[in-house]
């Protein structure tokens, strides 16, 4: 067996993980390989700041194009993130005949068709599972063992930021801004962070779990996509009586006919194994028509997790190298060519129950009305709870909805908060039940 | 892409989910493969009972034999059960050049030196994903995407039947004797259920997941193995009020000079996901020097989840062959040759903190005593509770004790247990603390 070498885009946070991956885990790796795997080349803009991992002298660069044209380099990793240079240095790598291995979310999501047309033309591997749940190996086991399930839903707790959020506003009752403020401060969150909280990183990183799932190609800016930042500790607390905790979901849904993706807070069964999925954790829940409700939990993003599965798809790669082989598997599990494009379902034809909170001026008959609305729409209410009374302030109505459609249930908003005894804009938030 | 050929033997509940599965997703197993995947023989005693899943004519044999005679068929997947004859049979199918899949985990607990020795020898590929947690897709991750990591742990709820026990006891308060009565009505435990609630099944895959996690051979008659069969649902009201839940958990652990294997009641906190993980689900979770944390939660067996596991491992074969290419990993991730045999940690090595229920007379000074015996063993005490006072009957003492060594606790309890006021066996239950 030979030594496969390997060059690194990016010295970053997860860049510095993986040299100390393979430096630390070096035995381990040619056990099991039967041959080294050496990071030969690692090319940065910045080549003076000390990561605090050891690089031999000679492997650090500022000149990209070193790795891609070494015929020693056999595999690419891509850890700079962004559309752009990321999506022509991968795109040299593939050219030159290099396998590639990226953590990179948006620029799959947004570019995959084109990276895996490019890889399938020269006959190398693009693997991303770091791209998805950090260091969680969800996309192998959809590609691998799972692959011979038909998937009927996907959901995602696949945003760290998001989730610490959360867990914070749920177990101290704070308020959205006090906690990204603190976030922020120690590093759990950027300094815009538009990316994370809106939900786009999570829409990223659904479109690739849509894919391999469903076997279809994603438009990004048809995933509706909604954050946590309009969220308020108010609906944490109403969340709790009913039975439920509020987390940022990605969910996917097909019925072989069209999908689903959506990103929202959702509110989850308190006793389910997702609503225990608190902090920095990540976790992703496939249902699949032959092996049911399967799900994996763990660490979603950070030095150490990321480039667990950054190596892990390395190896993957060297042992087809030593085999002789290559793309034993397609990206996507799927072959290229059947990869198909199913019609997006629009939001306002899914199918939900509903939390919907109403602020109204206490006053008789107030319910009344507001259910009429409702059922005027077809919407019937499972449980409801409203507020102690108060002449001078309003309060709160707060109804669960059984299953209904999003477009009724926005045209009754619509009608509702057109009436004269409402304060404020109702607040809606879907819930999924059904996660034993 | 050629064609690949299958046989099954044993046509029981699980070979009947092959059969359904291999037929509803035929399409999308060769929309994924690029050829079809079909089960040419399927070998049973029994060819007359009506399993409720459609067999072509010709398919059905009761000779065994003619699977392995036929040079169509590429792999055979054994789904009897047990040491013999299953071992013959995966010889035999191993020595006329077939690729194996079994679920059966009591086998290679107990054979797997020699199968793997043999398949070795052939060239051929022995896969088991079902063999352990029913479908979900463990034993690939550690073999694949999470192979770069050295485990320090593995933990996991591995029978169906122990949890569906313990689900109902921890729910209802109920007796162990009635629920497994009810169990047994229900299908869900066995007429002779010694295998399951007395942890020998949970022994056999922990002995998998501990020779694929630390790539040392495991010994099945050195495994501790403890059922569920004395819990006491008083036990499990006090772990409730301690925080905790009590689950059948496998435990694996290594500090790469020594592993621990060992199967028993353990307390975890209510508010890891593991305790969430009840009636028969499985789930397993793993820690491993870079992706830290990692858990797997599905359906731990039955016909559908099994079957997925099954031709999950079918088509990965399938893509070898399509390759070209056999034995691309080896059965347990780490070539044979390099499988050692680490010695195993005796039980009075291990560490844990205890659950201690002292059932006592109640009189003055006997927490004093018992305190004092404890301490004088090295273990100190984190928390007690005392129940309610009684002059007529024994009341209980709990004690939550610091980490401790196991043989100084049964040091102490030897001691504890000749006092004159302890009216009952203490009893003694192992608390797994740190489930983030």
């Amino acid at each position: 067996m030979k030594d496969i070498k390997v060059g690194l885009i990016g010295f970053g946070t997860v860049g510095a993980g993986v040299v100390k991956l393979l430096s630390e885990n070096a035995a381990l790796i040619q056990q099991k390989l039967g041959a080294p795997l050496t990071l030969k080349t690692i090319a940065d803009l910045d080549v003076v700041t000390d990561r605090g991992v050891v690089v031999p002298p000679g492997v650090l660069t500022t000149n990209v194009n070193e790795l891609f044209d070494d015929p020693e380099i056999a595999i690419v990793i891509e850890l700079i993130g962004g559309y752009e240079p990321a999506r022509s240095f991968v795109l040299k790598a593939i050219n030159a005949g290099k396998h590639v291995v990226t953590a990179n979310k948006a620029l799959l999501a947004v570019h995959g068709q084109e990276i895996f047309a490019a890889a399938a033309a020269k006959g190398v591997e693009v693997l991303f599972e770091p791209a998805v749940g950090g260091g969680i190996p969800v996309l192998s086991a959809i590609r691998g063992n799972l692959g011979a399930n038909r998937f009927s839903t996907v959901l995602g707790i696949l945003n760290g930021t998001c989730n610490y959020i959360l867990t914070r506003m749920t177990e101290e009752g704070a308020e959205f801004a006090s906690v990204l403020a603190t976030a922020q401060e120690l590093g759990y969150a950027e300094a815009d962070p538009t990316f994370d909280v809106e939900g786009i990183d999570t829409a990223h990183k659904l479109c690739l779990l849509v894919s391999l799932c469903f076997g279809t190609r994603v438009k990004l800016e048809e995933v509706h996509a909604e954050g946590i930042s309009s969220l308020s500790p108010v609906d944490i607390t109403f969340a709790k009586e009913f039975g439920y905790k509020i987390k940022l979901l990605a969910i996917g849904k097909c019925d072989g006919q069209r999908f689903e993706a959506r990103v929202h807070p959702t509110m989850i069964p308190l006793n389910s194994p997702l609503a225990d999925v608190d902090g920095v954790f990540n976790a992703i829940r496939l249902a699949g028509d032959f092996v049911g409700p399967v799900m994996f939990i763990g660490r979603g993003a950070g030095m150490n997790p990321t480039a667990s599965a950054v190596v892990g798809e390395l190896m993957d790669i060297s042992r087809n190298i030593h085999a002789g082989i290559s793309r034993r598997t397609s990206p996507l599990g799927y072959p290229d060519a059947s990869v198909t494009t199913l019609p997006l379902k629009p939001m306002g034809e899914i199918s939900s129950k509903y939390y919907l909170r109403f602020s109204v001026v206490d006053r008789p008959k107030v319910l009344s009305r507001i259910a009429g609305v409702l059922g005027d729409n077809g919407i019937s209410i499972e449980s409801m709870i409203q507020t102690a009374r108060s002449a001078q302030e309003s309060v709160s109505i707060v109804i669960k909805s059984h299953e209904a459609r999003e477009a009724d249930v926005r045209a009754a908003l619509v009608q509702i908060d057109a009436l004269e005894f409402i304060t404020e804009k109702t607040n809606l938030i879907r819930i999924e039940d059904n996660l034993e």
